[in-house]
């Protein structure tokens, strides 16, 4: 069993729903990508040769909205390159209907998600529960698999970050952002290849010869944005309000993978090509009009339920809303950084 | 759109979850049946022909735990007719892998089906939300329907009964059971079988020819228990505690097909063929131990949240109070009248 870390549910002031613009931004700046990879890179003919109906699934889907808008979108593109295909297996009696999976942990609001599904959508759409580090699917059963700002959610912490005798004791931060420590990284990266070696292997067995899976991943500022929790965390501590053992066992389970992570967990698994990967800078009108405290509240969201976990909700609470306080400060700090959000693209081909 | 009438959400004192024991029965009942339509009728080899990949669905699934038992049930069936079937695409490297689609209104508690799903399953689940009155899945995707104590719940109220010009108005009865007008018990068909029209016609498009579709529908005495209801309700009105024109514009939305009523539906649709129809009488312990009581006590889980939608919580709660206090009334009915609950099982192929 993995662990489960879902987001903010519901629809209130601080839930997923109304604050993951930064996730749509990341979604948004990456969609011509996507369409490009399904134009350029997907042989439909293959896939369509056993089916009439291609099999899309989003993992980590969250509750919405923007899985809604990414799912539409690439069945936009996939009804586009099937009709400009050539005209071997074309028939205008014959267009594939589409079936979406929605993936997410048990602990996701599926309920929150079907009840917001467009009513004029123009697919099949499911909940597929389960950690996609496991096994969701029957083999060789889905064409396309998208994945969002959602593979950098490690399936766990690092036992070693949290042994005060291991060399990888996190000691005062919640992360490997801003760690001099490079056995707190290694510990991050050893978890995150054990995890997508999981999830490599299931994928290899689900996504049909042929079938392509696209990764849209959060990096660069994204990342350094994290930190500023932390401070929050061990201001807490140093006004005395909060005991520091709380902090040093406590640790974010995300790794942010760099192309070259990325390349190196799909080469080890070797039943994919990589046909597509790309580092790429988000037109971040969030950063532009240096609207960082929109930025924070929406990596509030994301993160409140584990503070909340941790902490409990009175530390969660204060530590939250101080970091937003932060805003100004990050705000300078990524314009003397010249920190742009940038996001990592990538697209696979089942061999 | 049609509307949606959920169970109880949850696991409290009068949730679904913990309050199904009569719809358990039901389903006990007929696993023989189930098992025995599977093993004699299903004709695995055509059906695995174009797939090695068994899918099912539960059409009304509700939140669990009888939905769990019913799928394991069906899949352990099936394996025995794939293992005992003749040697011509059997084959050991080749056991047929199971996709279990849970089917229900958006409204239904798929986080608590979700998060109660057996850890030891032997079938790949998801959630297929919406009407199965309406398009579910994609065309020919799906090999086995199952639905048990579902299709007697009606899309809507027919009109008529709320419209006092009409001579299917059905005055100071919340249902068609006890009422002499027989406007009344057509309006009820008309739109059963208007619900129908619209159920067999999505079925026969999503079912692979050869597929099977089974339904367990609860039948006798169970209906006229919801008679108890309304004369609680009467007896509020009575006691100047509730408006009786409250009363008037309330309907239950439920008919209980006979024999008789499915195969009419079944024969106008045209795409199955009738392999089993049954009225059969269940070896009810609830009933043998004349516990009245807990089979209100069950109904409740059914029926409140449409007695509270109508009437509000504190009647709702008066209503179901009062009805629970009858059980030895409706005790000693059902043992003057030998009123047994039995139950229709048919099961259907499609041509």
């Amino acid at each position: 069993m993995t662990t489960s870390f879902p987001m903010n549910a519901g629809d209130g002031l601080y839930s997923y729903s109304k604050n993951s613009h930064l996730q749509k931004e990341i979604i948004d700046g990456a969609k011509e990508m996507v369409r490009d990879a399904i134009i350029r890179k997907l042989d439909i003919k293959t896939i369509l040769s056993s089916s009439n109906t291609l099999r899309i699934t989003e993992l980590g889907c969250s509750v919405g909205p923007n899985t809604f808008s990414s799912m539409q979108h690439i069945v936009e593109a996939l009804k586009d390159k099937y009709l400009y295909q050539d005209q071997v297996i074309k028939s205008t009696n014959n267009i594939p209907e589409f079936q979406i999976f929605f993936n997410d942990h048990v602990t996701n609001d599926f309920n929150a998600l079907f009840r917001s599904l467009p009513i004029d959508r123009s697919y099949y759409a499911f909940g597929a529960p389960g950690s996609f580090h496991d096994r969701l699917f029957p083999s060789r059963s889905i064409h396309f698999a998208h994945s969002a700002s959602a593979i950098h959610w490690l399936s766990k912490i690092p036992k070693d970050l949290l042994d005060k005798k291991s060399p990888a004791w996190n000691k005062g931060l919640i992360h490997y952002v801003g760690a001099s420590n490079i056995e707190v990284v290694n510990a991050y990266v050893a978890q995150f290849e054990k995890d997508m070696e999981m999830f490599f292997k299931a994928r290899a067995e689900e996504i049909v010869p042929g079938g392509m899976m696209v990764f849209i991943s959060p990096f660069s500022c994204y990342i350094r944005l994290m930190g500023f929790f932390g401070s929050s965390l061990m201001d807490l501590v140093n006004e005395g309000k909060l005991d520091e053992s709380l902090v040093d066992s406590f640790n974010l389970p995300m790794y942010f993978p760099s192309p070259q992570d990325m390349t190196k967990v799909v080469e080890k698994n070797g039943c994919f090509s990589i046909e597509m990967m790309e580092l790429r800078y988000t037109k971040s009108k969030l950063v532009d009009e240096v609207d960082a405290k929109t930025l924070m509240i929406n990596l509030r969201a994301s993160l409140e339920g584990l503070l909340i976990n941790h902490f409990g909700s009175k530390i969660a609470e204060e530590a939250c809303a101080r970091t937003i306080l932060k805003s100004e400060e990050i705000s300078a700090w990524m314009k003397v950084n010249y920190e742009k959000p940038s996001i990592i693209f990538a697209a696979l081909k089942r061999k």
